[in-house]
């Protein structure tokens, strides 16, 4: 693509670092703001910046925070012994979507994924141990994608964990609203049939 | 969406104002850039910001410039006595990315269109009409989308400047390479059988 303008040809190579974001969509987003007031342009960039440079991590649970401890935490209306382990900020944002859960959260800030190089080491698994041990946490819940390394990252926390007086659960795996059973893999549906609830939990 | 820090949910609010990015992608986004050093993340505010602020358009054909004459107008390789009338800014970038063209641009910066509030005085035709007076144009090719706002635009602009020794021509339109044509339209088909080709220019 060529540019008639160094500073269009700039903001467009910035923007197209974006992830899922081409050429295309950058200039269309860029011209898109280059038809905005410089005001309006001033705020756009204002919020990226002062995010990235005074943005902070809840030092309990490693959320996104304004303070040192952010606002889940903090609150007294959550309940402060139920520990929800998920593996990014996102997962809160969807888990809090549900308005289904209301204890605090503990953020990973990745999966143990040794093909990706990512171990035990590089998240925050130490700091949950040192967590559980300090705090009088009831129940530590599992909320990591159900795969292969979700799994390994369960069993390695239970393992790390397992001498804790700690109620462990994880969140329930089965066939989605939704879904159909026949499209369904031999493995989710193996585990619906064996995992099955009585039926007065389906309407409550 | 619920957020646990303004910070982050400010950066997401202008991110998703954005054309086309809703509040899932802006969430990605920012959240990449999250995780990129300060000192990236101001240049990509930077950029933004410069751009709004120092851009020009070039005085005699409307593109978008670094200075008073954007970098085609000032080009002595570029046939300065050919004149390409586009929509907007896209179109130039489209229209160069082909490497077909070797003259100067004009850009409306938008289309007549009655039903949109899009008037003639919106646009820049006074200023074309003007060049062409001022200038010893010897062609004025429209390359306008095909559709009824670039039509009537073409015959007004064609019925203004008339009275000028300039040859007007438009781009071709026909199938399109690829196209199949059991599902073109009428009109299309059409034209292109009533406009058709020696068979020689296919391969030139």
């Amino acid at each position: 693509m060529q540019f008639s303008s160094s500073l269009l040809e700039n903001a467009v190579n910035e923007f197209s670092k974006l992830p899922g974001i081409g050429k295309k969509t950058a200039l269309r987003l860029v011209l898109h703001l280059l038809k905005q007031d410089v005001g309006r342009v001033q705020m756009f960039s204002d919020a990226v910046t002062t995010l990235r440079q005074q943005i902070k991590y809840c030092q309990r649970c490693f959320n996104i925070a304004d303070a040192n401890t952010c606002s889940i935490c903090a609150s007294p209306l959550r309940k402060q012994r139920m520990i929800c382990v998920v593996e990014n900020i996102r997962d809160v944002i969807a888990i809090e979507a549900t308005q289904q859960y209301s204890g605090t959260y503990h953020v990973l800030g990745g999966i143990i994924s040794p093909l990706d190089g990512v171990g035990p080491d590089q998240l925050n698994i130490e700091a949950l141990v040192h967590r559980l041990q300090q705090e009088q946490t009831e129940e530590l819940i599992f909320a990591l994608n159900p795969n292969i390394q979700g799994d390994t990252t369960i069993y390695y926390i239970q393992k790390k964990t397992q001498h804790l007086p700690v109620k462990v659960t994880t969140i329930a795996r089965g066939i989605a609203f939704g879904g159909e059973l026949e499209y369904a893999d031999e493995m989710t549906l193996g585990r619906s049939i064996s995992n099955r609830l009585p039926v007065e939990r389906l309407v409550k």
